[in-house]
């Protein structure tokens, strides 16, 4: 294990954080509020823990191998949630730190669950932070979980092969900061993109931007107490639409512009992907009709929130806790299975569910022909049975820990349905769950102890799992 | 597959049936109750099928492969269900079909689930034969489970250790039919205690009867609207442990019994299944004692509740809907783990999720040291591998059915807890669940297919899901 260059890695993101700052600051500075101090008192402080870090921990090994990488990732996020929490504290706005903290927890890991209890009463810089620490997120995930760990040179490729299925970025472009590079580029036109289509269909800059943040990171954080619901049907279509872009693998993009187009087309996890959300939305059209009896209407509100949580994104056009049984079952089963792997979206992801199904199928073609040897294929290619056995144990582990989670919120006096769902919604970085948590309530009530697991749940949720609880194992910082 | 020899040990199990059915003819008799009649022409017609299925495939083949096994047990299963319900058709006593055999397929899956909304008004006969069903279905789990599967020779012998791993009794004694009779006494003898020892505790000799076949085959049938709740500290006691001894892994009795002392000890999911037994207790006992303040009260409640629960019974001694969030999520939790191995409860199995957390475990291991090689051990052997692929992709399937189950169940308008608790108690052949479906409500206001879904699913959490599947597919029915 290479710590100084761990710790050189994190300084320089925690710079790159102070830079990043300056965004909100200046949105702070041009309506003239008084968080502009709390926004520079913090880029001090980051910047001030960056330089020590650099200085301190100078090396010339440069070289990431997994362990390298799952420290750095678990001691960014963290980091970045301690530091980005300060703004909420310091300008007063969020008095007590844990929830300043949980509410910058979920803006880092695109999750959108919030302790606000009136957001239109905040200032326009903390929104703007808050909904630019999801656009932040989610160039993170794109990075870490794309560029970053496929390149690992050793066994655990193996896992990370599960996690990120299909091609990998890593063998198209050979050099990590080429890929990153592309991403981003991708990321940043896209998000423009929307922007602009936002402020056409006149929605306020301001609006189009921190709602354009939510919908890039597939975040959810708004700034009017009803979401998107007070917008018209077309921002809301626009925002349903990208939210489904921003759910696709980013390699796609990728190969749609290098003009491989057939390649891209062919990707299993893509059509699988549209197939959940147009199944989902075609029950959901039936099951919610009797209520509104106007088909335009019916169509539109079940595709913004079916892309919104399948997505894991959490905006919402109305209030899905009154929906009936049926759609709210399907919601929470769209949390679990999430969008696309090598997105920005969280959840189990739909090339791990669909890897799921095919060894369950294989499981079935076994017991009836014993003596019959069969591969599990997936994107055209036989898949490795050491990658299938890790898919099927982190399905074990992400259900362990989802019931160990709810398991410590139980001790809250809210029910089982707000409890339940309050951690499907937080592990899988969606955000509103049903009930007591449902788009029209918040995670306020929450007491510290279960605002901290949630918390942590959001960081596991977004980081995979595996990379958050090695950083708690002593064994694992031991010098090779 | 062999299908002569499949439908001729169906039809003599389906003798057996009507054999078994002068039990209940005859407390019918005794009691000079109107459903005499209603035994009569059911075992007429469990025999006349039985015979004619006999006479019509006759084979000199009766070696039984797993395909095979899989078939006899669902197919047994299912036709003792259908006929198993037809008493309470013919009597009148519940006079929908549906009803009838979920109330069956209920007994006979030892699930202990009721349609059933005034279980005091229900003739005596009735009540015995209800009771008796869990008694017969616990002693088919044994058979099939232990005596029949392990004996299997083929490939699929992987996924059947994995169902039963420890000790196998097929290796103890060489002989299918030895297993069977040794498993059988234990099985006759530890009922014979329990009633003697509920008998002079002053609980009148048919509540006895039938309340040791509700704890024989773990399923939970009682006489009383408040099921034990009525009775005695002592009787309650001794039905709470009895309800324990029957969720061990039945090997340990048989060891036990050929004085392997230490060999029984020595069994890790024996302790496993104690320790959680303990902690549940513990942390129930904590959170309930505001409620009572009473200690003796509260040990007595939370022992109770746990042991019923645990090893899937479902007897209660008092509305343990209305306890604290958090004694209510241990509970839900310990539905999905069950009890051991070998035994008549239902549930993941305590082997299932140790082998699952030591999977997760060795997971941990090689993220940190990425070229160790490290087997799984479990009861003092290495697992293999393919047993170990087999775990984590049955709790997948596992989780697949209950969803899928749960989904179906939304259409109901009962809310999340019931509908979630129903398909959860079912599907693990506990009985109660919470809220609309808790111990002091029934599913008597479940729609059709909502009843046939959760039959179905009783089904398949008590045969392990595959074989009840398996039949559905044509392919599984070719021949050789």
């Amino acid at each position: 294990m290479n710590r100084r260059m761990i710790f050189n890695t994190l300084g320089r993101l925690l710079i790159a954080l102070s830079v990043l700052l300056i965004l909100p600051t200046g949105v702070s500075i041009y309506y003239k509020e008084r968080c502009t101090l709390a926004f520079l008192i913090t880029a001090a402080i980051s910047l001030a823990i960056g330089i020590s870090l650099t200085l301190l921990c100078r090396t010339k090994n440069h070289v990431i191998y997994a362990r390298e990488g799952f420290a750095i990732v678990s001691l960014v996020w963290l980091s970045m949630s301690f530091i980005g929490s300060l703004p909420f504290v310091i300008s007063g706005e969020i008095p007590s730190f844990v929830d300043a903290f949980f509410e910058t927890v979920s803006g880092f890991t695109t999750t959108g669950a919030s302790i606000l209890k009136d957001v239109e009463a905040m200032s326009r810089g903390l929104l703007f932070w808050r909904s630019f620490t999801h656009w932040i997120g989610g160039m993170g995930v794109l990075v870490f979980v794309m560029a970053l760990i496929p390149n690992v040179s050793d066994r655990s490729i193996h896992i990370l092969r599960a996690e990120v299925p299909g091609p990998i970025v890593g063998k198209l472009v050979p050099r990590i900061k080429d890929t990153a590079k592309i991403l981003y580029l991708i990321y940043i036109v896209m998000t423009v993109v929307e922007i602009v289509l936002l402020a056409l269909g006149g929605m306020p800059l301001f609006d189009s931007v921190v709602h354009t943040f939510g919908t890039a990171g597939t975040g959810g954080f708004g700034v009017k107490a009803d979401s998107i619901a007070g917008y018209s049907p077309y921002l809301q279509w626009v925002i349903a639409i990208f939210m489904l872009l921003f759910g696709v693998n980013f390699n796609l993009y990728y190969m749609l512009l290098i003009r491989k187009f057939k390649a891209a087309f062919k990707s299993s996890e893509l059509w699988c992907y549209v197939a959940i959300v147009v199944l989902s939305v075609a029950a959901i059209c039936l099951n919610i009709y009797p209520l509104y009896e106007n088909f335009a209407e019916v169509l539109r509100l079940s595709v913004f929130q079916v892309s919104s949580i399948v997505t894991t994104t959490g905006f919402a056009t109305t209030d899905f806790n009154l929906w009936p049984d049926l759609s709210k079952a399907i919601l929470l089963i769209l949390m679990l299975v999430g969008a696309c792997a090598g997105s920005t979206a969280g959840g189990l992801k739909v090339s791990r569910v669909v890897l799921i199904f095919k060894i369950i199928g294989r499981e079935f073609k076994r017991l009836i022909h014993p003596r019959s040897v069969s591969r599990v294929k997936f994107e055209g290619k036989s898949v490795d049975e050491t990658v299938l056995g890790t898919v099927t144990t982190y399905f074990a582990v992400y259900m362990a820990i989802l019931l160990s989670a709810f398991l410590v919120l139980s001790l809250e006096p809210f029910g089982f349905e707000t409890n339940f769902s309050a951690v499907v919604a937080c592990f899988n970085n969606v955000g509103p769950g049903f009930a007591g948590v449902g788009p029209a309530a918040n995670y306020a009530d929450y007491s510290v102890l279960s605002k901290v697991v949630l918390s942590l749940s959001m960081l596991l949720g977004r980081l995979e799992i595996y990379p958050l609880l090695l950083v708690f194992i002593p064994k694992f910082w031991k010098k090779d």
